[in-house]
């Protein structure tokens, strides 16, 4: 970056506020350029054994401490901050740092608990992080635009700036989480990778020469490395899902309308062609449901114009355990498609072996797999490209105008025309006829599950790659089709890149000429130790299921591949 | 009309196949013109005692005949068919006649009974009328345009004419119902009358002087001669409620996703910002809940993406019939805002003094009535207008170029521009901020209800006017509002203009030019005998509630104003 440029002046000023607000104390060496995984030891061996075992504890069992009063919400808050200070170090995974107000907001939960004996709420002084697009009093949000800093969302006469709080973070605050960090993002939001003219690149924790993923690429990345037990992203066409595989991590997406955007900042806001998702992240399914569970007993349909009143379907969830549990009592009575590639672009092999690992799983299980042959994701994928290029890039062209600042390498900034009202009529036509078919193929499988049912969840690769080699992560249509469908899906993660069984596939038969080239990137000794989950789907609004499932997969899948 | 131009043909030739199709010993003399009520004893004069028995009697009360075996189908069906065809006649309120597949119907499903000692289901041998967007099996739908005549949606190639049914029709032959008829619309469907050029236009049966309203106006008129205890009218800005309120009927306008579009003729199809949704039209309260539930047994969320999946919920039917059972026993738990105008147009005499008597019920059942003062209406009617005319009119003047057909009086086809997604999404983000705000509003009423919970219902008037003199609706924000917010709303009919009563107000404060105007347009002589409602409202996806309420309000309306 030139610092003569005037973009760039309050672009350090940010980093460095950024970077000042982490106690120098927690400095620490930057890693030898050999020391690729930051994760596991390497980050603890800055860390007191007490700061390990609290920041290596998922949110459930979190709160099951903070909940009870074995373990204070100070305690708690100050490892996360200390982890989360080291995190930002080493892959630039923060874009604002309020150490002190969650540690103040930390020790009025434990005087609560200590005057009623009891928590304020399911996430008493449970640390949540969360992407640099939601609101906090007395913070700012950039979203990874350099024009947005001082401002709000880019309006430098707004009152709104650093006082008003997003819905989402309203409910975490009365259900007693602790927010303390918020991450970063690729400017635009639309990319699989986490960049800005701010904070720089965002590597992957695992291997530093591969790409946390994005958009939310600061929130996973942070995850990874425990800098925080769970947060909440956002998903438009694999933002969460994407970046989750990629880190180890559990994401899920849900249907528009169950989590609340509202008072959120967002990219091409007023575009409903395809909703972009809030969603949480974590390093167990279970997290998730503790998460989801949580916010939806705030009724934000209440306060959220675009959220549907459903509550947390408790029926649902009893019905789905019930199975689960005869299930394991060895009488299968779920059944699950499968989709090894999508007929347009076939997993590396590392993506591949997931597949292959999760299939075995539900087999060894006795669940009935059936192979997906859905209507051609092309379509969805096509759909969703439009969706993202409707205004010919008018939103995104004029944030990054407002500084000066150019893209960063890899964002597209499109300079097409805008789509007219009849134009995006007939886009909304064609996407909900796709979705009728899709709708329709998912029914037509009741015939083959031998449940009566259709398939209770379809499983499928996140994306071709693991974690990518920055700059190849050219087909995103695996997480983009779900997002059209509007449907719900949840990153699993399974197992990470081993250059000693994923090697190269030879005489492959490609499916064509993007295939070829797609294949022809897998370098085995690059993507070496690059996490890779899959994505496992339901229809929409099918959040409860699918957490109950993911729970479900994740334990099993453990069992047979623990190493 | 002039029989030489080359859309007149297929005009008249459709016209002349209609009245064909209904039994020629079924026509009746015309209407003498000092006779402008056709309802009630005039169009009984055509009836036998028995049909007039089976034609006045509800859904609700037919299906306990059919459903038990003491009525059959055919004989119901019968009934229906002659009183509609009579009905058509009157007021030009059929689109599609198709009473010999519906008797052939009536008898499978008597032939069902006599095996099984059972009905089919629900609805069995109730007949259901359907505004002309539904396609049906063996049926042409025009939806009043003469270019649609002998095509599909337009296209005369489409193999799916007179092949395909919408899911909604399905559902209704699923649930036993009588497919017979369906009615009128006008062209385009984004007019508050209903007229086009094949059927000309659709009277107010209670004052042929009067307009029965639009859009869904031939399927409003139809009920209220009888000629159908029931049907599915859709409503973008209030093509329910106000051709409801306007013909004495109940009508619900659900939110958008709760009851089945899909596969139904739309016009300005794919423009999502403020959806037309599919909602029921009867001569009772409970019929409407009859039929929604119905509809929802059937889980359209399975075969519609745009359906939520929200079954009939009978925790929130039980909790408001407990709370209306104490309300009658004098201890009143329940709470209602009132509004008597908009602040940009009162009401004309009629529909005042509507609203003054529903006050005066709610009072004397003890529940708090408080004022509504909402975020100015006129925002929500702007965004509605920009909405509906974001194509600049490309879709009606695509459609009525297929035949080279004029458009009908006071049908306002905008040669304007297209809207830009930035423009579209702008509007979006306009929209939904106007939402929230009525949210908060309304979230703010619960400091003083006296419940602890904001007020249960609003009361509005439907309308300036009763049933309007053609060319005279001219304020269509009573019922656009609330389509912009996409709130559930009901029309409840109350009373009928009365000119002895309903006399023109001297000194009137007027609140604008417009109102002035308005004002100046009521003539007590020329709306006498037309009907009118009230409008009850609840936020979004309150159909169980506004159900149970219309039920119980009109009820004591009735005790209180019965004549």
């Amino acid at each position: 970056m030139n610092p003569n440029t005037t973009w760039e002046i309050p672009a350090r000023a940010k980093r460095e506020g950024i970077n000042s607000a982490i106690p120098s104390n927690w400095t620490i060496p930057n890693p030898a350029s050999e020391q690729t995984d930051l994760t596991g030891d390497y980050i603890r061996s800055f860390l007191t054994d007490r700061e390990i075992e609290v920041t290596e504890t998922d949110a459930v069992g979190i709160t099951e401490k903070t909940c009870s009063g074995e373990w204070t919400a100070v305690e708690v808050t100050g490892a996360f901050c200390k982890r989360a200070g080291i995190a930002h170090r080493l892959v630039n995974c923060l874009h604002e740092v309020f150490f002190d107000a969650a540690v103040e907001d930390a020790r009025r939960l434990d005087a609560y608990f200590a005057q009623y004996g009891k928590p304020i709420g399911p996430l008493h002084g449970l640390p949540v992080s969360l992407k640099d697009q939601f609101h906090v009093k007395g913070v700012e949000t950039t979203m990874g635009y350099v024009g947005w800093i001082g401002t709000f969302e880019g309006n430098p006469n707004d009152a709104r700036r650093c006082v008003v709080e997003s819905q989402l973070v309203r409910e975490l605050r009365s259900l007693g989480a602790i927010l303390y960090c918020k991450t970063s993002v690729p400017m635009t939001l639309m990319s699989g990778e986490t960049a800005n003219n701010i904070i720089g690149y965002v590597p992957n924790p695992k291997n530093t020469n591969l790409s946390a993923g994005g958009s939310s690429g600061g929130e996973a990345a942070l995850i990874a490395l425990r800098g925080s037990p769970c947060g909440f992203g956002t998903d438009i066409g694999g933002s969460i899902r994407s970046p989750a595989g990629w880190n180890g991590i559990f994401g899920l997406r849900p249907s528009a309308g169950r989590v609340s955007y509202q008072g959120a900042a967002n990219s091409m806001d007023g575009q409903n062609t395809i909703l972009s998702v809030v969603g949480p992240m974590a390093t167990t399914a279970r997290s998730l449901t503790l998460l989801f569970k949580g916010v939806l007993s705030q009724e934000p349909w209440l306060h959220d114009p675009l959220v549907v009143e459903l509550p947390w379907r408790s029926d649902v969830e009893s019905e789905l355990q019930g199975m689960i549990e005869r299930s394991r009592g060895g009488r299968s009575e779920l059944a699950f498609g499968i989709m090894h590639h999508d007929g347009l672009v076939r997993p590396h092999p590392p993506a591949d072996r997931a597949m292959r690992m999760v299939e075995q799983t539900l087999k060894r299980l006795g669940h009935k797999v059936i192979e997906w042959n859905p209507p051609s994701h092309r379509t969805a994928i096509d759909i969703a490209a439009e969706t993202f290029s409707m205004d010919g890039g008018h939103d995104v062209r004029h944030q990054l105008g407002l500084s000066g600042e150019p893209p960063v390498p890899n964002i597209l900034v499109k300079k097409g025309e805008q789509m007219t009202a009849s134009e995006i009529a007939a886009l909304n036509v064609k996407k909900r006829e796709y979705q009728k078919q899709y709708m329709d193929y998912w029914n037509s499988t009741a015939a083959s599950t031998g449940t009566g049912r259709p398939v209770d969840g379809v499983i499928c690769p996140l994306g071709v790659q693991a974690a990518t080699i920055p700059g190849k992560y050219n087909h995103v249509g695996y997480t983009t089709f779900l997002s059209a469908l509007d449907y719900t899906g949840i990153a699993i993660p399974v197992t990470c890149a081993d250059k000693r069984v994923d090697v190269p596939r030879v005489d492959m038969d490609f499916l064509n000429d993007a295939d070829r080239e797609i294949q022809s990137q897998y370098d085995a000794e690059a993507y070496d130790g690059g996490p890779v989950g899959v994505q496992l789907f339901g229809r929409r609004f099918q959040e409860e299921k699918m957490l109950m499932l993911a729970e479900y997969m994740s334990a099993e899948i453990e069992k047979d591949f623990k190493e």
